[in-house]
């Protein structure tokens, strides 16, 4: 997968991270699609494998660093609807980071044809546990501010 | 309460439906607080009493008059954080009604103390079951345009 | 409601707590009925109901005591399908109490017949923040011993 | 992984399926730990894979043969806590099949050191779309039957 990334990054020149899901039965709706709600699960899958793919876990971001990425405001524009079982790429990118201030952007497509599903925007604060906003540690914030946008 | 929304109504001029929840443990997670995807769920809540208190159900709107209110936009800021147990307010006020475009707006608020949690908007388009956009018949869309900001 | 529950519950001689909740869009798949899962959240809410109705806020159990009541096994059995923004009764008893176990039985039957759509079961092991087992102080043991079926 | 699905297989002689999940934040409550309700979505996206495993694409059984495999019973027991970013891998057994009545069984267990998080069954009701009870066709029930235990 790496290969392939990184060529799709020279094209576009910024880095994203691609993550695989398949819709589960319990995130549709009985008009037959993804309920709207989910997609900000999706967001959040993506968002988490992004860090990974640049050497965090967020996990340990949390219980070790006292780093809580809180969302401040989340957004979804719905493009095409999502259908149990379909296989979705999440694509996520850093848009901003500057001080406590973190925003990804996230698209959505379908895995066997790249059509658009969806795409959003989470804009997060760093916070410790008692959810007063901080800095990210230099060892999480220099790797994040290289893959600011160009 | 009907008799305290009037009032209210009186003050800022624009109906708006306010309908109480109780936070479940269910919807929060690890860091304690309502999990963000989860306030969309209560947009839907707030959004259906709205309608419900305007004389439609929704579900026989789906049903009976084949109108599908679906998501093409949300949005959500986050205020302060929902707690589990915490009871809540949604007030859900119509933003904008034009032909199959309808936009709802949603404050939650803590309903011991009025204290802001979140606010958000939600834009839609009317369409049939085939996804097909259509316009909302007479009967639902006159008593909808009565409930537009003035 | 309190005198009508006492009513119900002269006839079979068990206290039991009534809740009533309206199935939400979110909670609905695209077999136009309610999740399966979705059932094991509306026993929370049954639970949590029930210990308030009994004087405790089980929010306040965690955190001032220290007991979380955890589960170690649940159950559910569906009779009929529960659909989009119908009305359900959850009733909620208790079934068993003892040292730290406790086992909740769950009924949940539409509002307006009475017709049975689902049942089932949890069983818990009253536990402190480090998921050691405990048990209850008596403050809280007491009147809920009070409740198990005569 | 046919390989080694197949190598398990010899051992303990029953077919199953062994499907990698990654518990998201979305699942966790605010105990620290996956929320019990969730684990039945997990079954289900263990019951999904073992069907794609034997042949079936169960969007397909619904849409083309009008099979629905609906719930009738759920269970499961919780052996640890699942926590958040855990991989996890779910094993789905056919446990029994006989004319439209199918159980399913499920071990989840973690993917690190294999120790035991929770285990459960399904019980399911073959029915068409009108949720009337209905056999599964020949080409769905043979390869099903198959995979019933020795």
């Amino acid at each position: 997968m790496d290969g392939w990334l990184a060529r799709v990054n020279d094209v576009d020149d910024n880095f994203y991270n691609e993550t695989k899901i398949r819709v589960r039965y319990a995130e549709t709706d009985r008009m037959g699609v993804v309920y709207y709600g989910n997609f900000f699960t999706w967001f959040e899958v993506g968002r988490v494998e992004f860090l990974r793919d640049i050497g965090f876990r967020y996990r340990e971001v949390e219980e070790v660093d006292d780093c809580h990425i809180v969302v401040v405001e989340a957004q979804c524009r719905y493009r095409s609807p999502a259908r149990y079982d379909d296989e979705l790429l999440i694509r996520t990118r850093l848009k901003h980071f500057r001080g406590p201030v973190v925003r990804f952007g996230y698209e959505i497509v379908r895995a066997d044809n790249g059509a658009e599903v969806a795409d959003g925007e989470t804009t997060h604060l760093v916070c410790d546990r008692q959810m007063k906003v901080r800095p990210l540690p230099p060892k999480l914030a220099d790797p994040l501010r290289e893959r600011l946008p160009k």
